[in-house]
């Protein structure tokens, strides 16, 4: 049997982790929480596979392929009718939601359109693991396709805030700025068959800073010129912390030249005002027009999501449009517009600011019976009926065989947080009763059977 | 840009597939309702990675590599650092969710016992794609560790019953048996030495019949002469519909002898009797000395469960007491026991039987601006509301530029099944009404905006 063979190391790779039932149960809250959200604004599920083809994955680019995880059978693997099973064939696991969304409305173009899905789950990335950074983590993503309009934009900035609020967040900031602006910019100043060069060193921004930036873009591939740079650097300093000052100088800036760029100053307007008439916290949200996102596939509205009191961690919620979303596969013009959350970096913060509940078991009543060996059984049945009236109630079991006494029961309740307890022993089991326990409140005494679904449920504020 | 390049095939790899809303929004619905029933029993989440080292999966076990999907990253790719990442180390994607319990019960040996957790994820076995069988496929486990009592087997009972009663089923029935029995049964014959290989050829009786199981007794690695070849037969012929007769046989046929039979006839005794004092439908459990689970680990009851109108799908809920768990890893005596449903399989069945929700969509109203732009902000301030109210609300989107009708968004709630739809043209805004129209009833009629939440709440039974 397997005692005698040598041991296996009960340890996980590097870069994954488990969530024990404590972080598993805050982790469960959270991701109950976001999917309330995104359904109560029409989204729907969408699951797809954990692996998809390589090449739908990567799009044949070579920078997807390095931190992909590649998936196989052993080569020669057989299966039962000893037929050769996948051999050769090499899959990739997800790195994102959006690639199969995309692989999605490809392939199912009579889908309703506007198409609002979300898609809740764990994305890999073979990177090196470090501090903070698995590979295995959780994405929670939202997107409409099919639909252009500004409200649709709209609707991304107020889920991000509803999401973030349910959290109970209250000091982050949604900025967001338009690839039309950018876009515009390289027109304005007259370089806009570099657009996209430009766009990747305004991404810097927060890394780098000004200088550093105005440098790359006169000595990287968007190759601007000493007065073309300065311009930039001027776009750069924009950044009032007042939407209608950061909307005046754009407009100054822009001063009626370039289409692309009075485009995008238009659509920022049109959001602005919508965000306001819907009431949206303008403390939660701020046109910033450093924000690029360096995906190139990007080509409207842009959003990032920071964490006042943690800004480290980068932006934990981010999207933006994309028209070109399909064109992988089918050529289509299929907008759409969208955001994720780093559901696995968010945790980070949310344990931080005491944001998280703090439960080791799901367990709200536990039914201790004490020593009867009998009373078990009874024990079970008043279980049953505290479930069938909507609690989660867990019987104790005594490890040892000995006569069980109130201590092993009370005792596992304090060490898993476990609010309240219902013991049962002959004398009670004679009159029908418990002797009910408040962990919190430190007080117990006998109670009918019936009464105390009724006062569990008042205590828990049910 | 993309679009000039070759277009990539919008295709999934073989055994895999998507769950479009429909099917999504009725496999997210069972997956809540299991989940529902495992916490009221106090069963907390515990999140494993997809990943674990291979001798962790397998133990070494050649079976088991044969149908493992293994994940590496490409030999020779780089991170952002220039340094080589994972060269070489090769992973194993889960094909169940009980090794990494083992394997978090080995490394936390803190972990308050009992310890009860539950697991829902996909799993995945490289096995060759066919009807009804996939690569990638969703287990529900459930196991309580580090209690040996009767009553945590009669749990899984209770719960099994539980989820498929909860998940509308009536017609299923779960056998067990227990291995001390069947262990037993070796001893009684004469063949303690062989009863591992009894045990499975017994667990082949659904597959092969009682005639070619008796010769395999006989051929096989069991090796049993004929009059215990015959004294098994005489055993696997006791099949009562009624379980206090089967005891009574099984009670007869063991006669006294073998310690072991007799251990396991008491197990059975006990669980038929608390199983009947919990009041667990009778007509949802019944004692099968015929069910022997192939796997080597289990050491007591084990557990089967067939849909009687759908005995073709094989055993939809199948587990058992596993007292070796940890042992691959450490050397500790950790009892557990647990089942786990098939739930991909299941959903075959919940759909042929009418059992699962019929929506596409999980927009319970859509705010329907019609007439003036101008409009698509009050609308959507109006579905914000409604979303404050507990209520899924969406905002319809005309997809092009002209004016909208009132018929743009009453066909997409049409098609996509939204049961309320609130239609605002200026006339509506200007006396803060809207046109509320039940699509069920087929009628429509004005109705003040303050109204809208509580009319739709009552239409939809909350």
């Amino acid at each position: 049997m397997e005692d005698k063979k040598e041991k296996i190391k009960p340890e996980l790779p590097g870069g994954f982790r488990d969530l024990l039932p404590a972080d598993a149960i805050a982790f469960q809250s959270v991701l109950d929480r976001i999917r309330r959200v995104y359904e109560s604004f029409g989204y729907s599920p969408l699951f797809t596979p954990a692996m998809e083809r390589v090449e739908v994955l990567t799009g044949g680019a070579e920078d997807f392929e390095k931190s992909l995880f590649y998936a196989r059978i052993r080569k020669g693997a057989e299966d039962k009718n000893d037929q050769a099973v996948n051999e050769g064939e090499v899959f990739g696991l997800r790195f994102d939601h959006t690639v199969a969304l995309a692989r999605v409305m490809a392939a199912n173009s009579d889908l309703s359109k506007p198409f609002k899905r979300y898609a809740i789950g764990p994305v890999w990335r073979g990177e090196r693991p470090q501090a903070g950074r698995y590979r295995e983590f959780w994405q929670a993503d939202f997107d409409i396709i099919g639909s252009d309009s500004t409200l649709a934009d709209v609707e991304v900035v107020q889920i991000m805030q509803a999401v973030l609020a349910e959290l109970g967040l209250r000091r982050f900031l949604i900025r967001f700025n338009t690839r039309k602006v950018l876009n515009g910019l390289a027109e304005v100043v007259g370089a806009a068959d570099r657009a996209k060069h430009v766009c990747r060193s305004i991404d810097k921004m927060d890394k780098l800073g000004l200088e550093r930036v105005l440098a790359e873009l006169k000595d990287g591939e968007a190759a601007l010129n000493d007065e073309q740079a300065g311009r930039i650097g001027e776009f750069l300093k924009i950044k009032a912390l007042d939407n209608d000052e950061t909307l005046r100088q754009l407009e100054g800036f822009i001063a009626g030249k370039g289409e692309t760029a009075l485009a995008g100053l238009a659509e920022l307007k049109n959001m602005v005002s919508a965000l306001r008439e819907l009431g949206v916290p303008e403390e939660n949200w701020r046109v910033d027009l450093s924000i690029a996102r360096g995906l190139d596939y990007y080509t409207g509205p842009v959003f990032e999501t920071v964490l006042l009191d943690k800004p480290e961690l980068g932006s934990i919620f981010s999207g933006g449009r994309f028209n070109d979303l399909v064109r992988r596969f089918v050529e289509a013009d299929i907008p759409g517009v969208g955001a994720s959350v780093g559901v696995s970096r968010l945790m980070i913060a949310l344990k931080e600011f005491g944001l998280l509940p703090d439960k080791k078991n799901v367990t709200e009543v536990l039914v201790v019976p004490v020593f009867d060996p009998a009373l078990e059984v009874k024990a079970a049945a008043v279980a049953a009926r505290l479930r069938a009236g909507g609690l989660n109630a867990d019987l104790y079991r005594s490890s040892g065989k000995e006569k069980s006494t109130p201590r092993g029961g009370v005792g596992f309740a304090s060490r898993e947080g476990i609010p309240y307890v219902l013991i049962i022993g002959p004398d009670e089991a004679a009159q029908g009763a418990v002797l009910f326990k408040d962990m919190k409140a430190g007080e117990q005494f006998p109670l009918a059977i019936e009464d105390c679904l009724k006062k569990i449920k008042t205590g828990l504020g049910r």
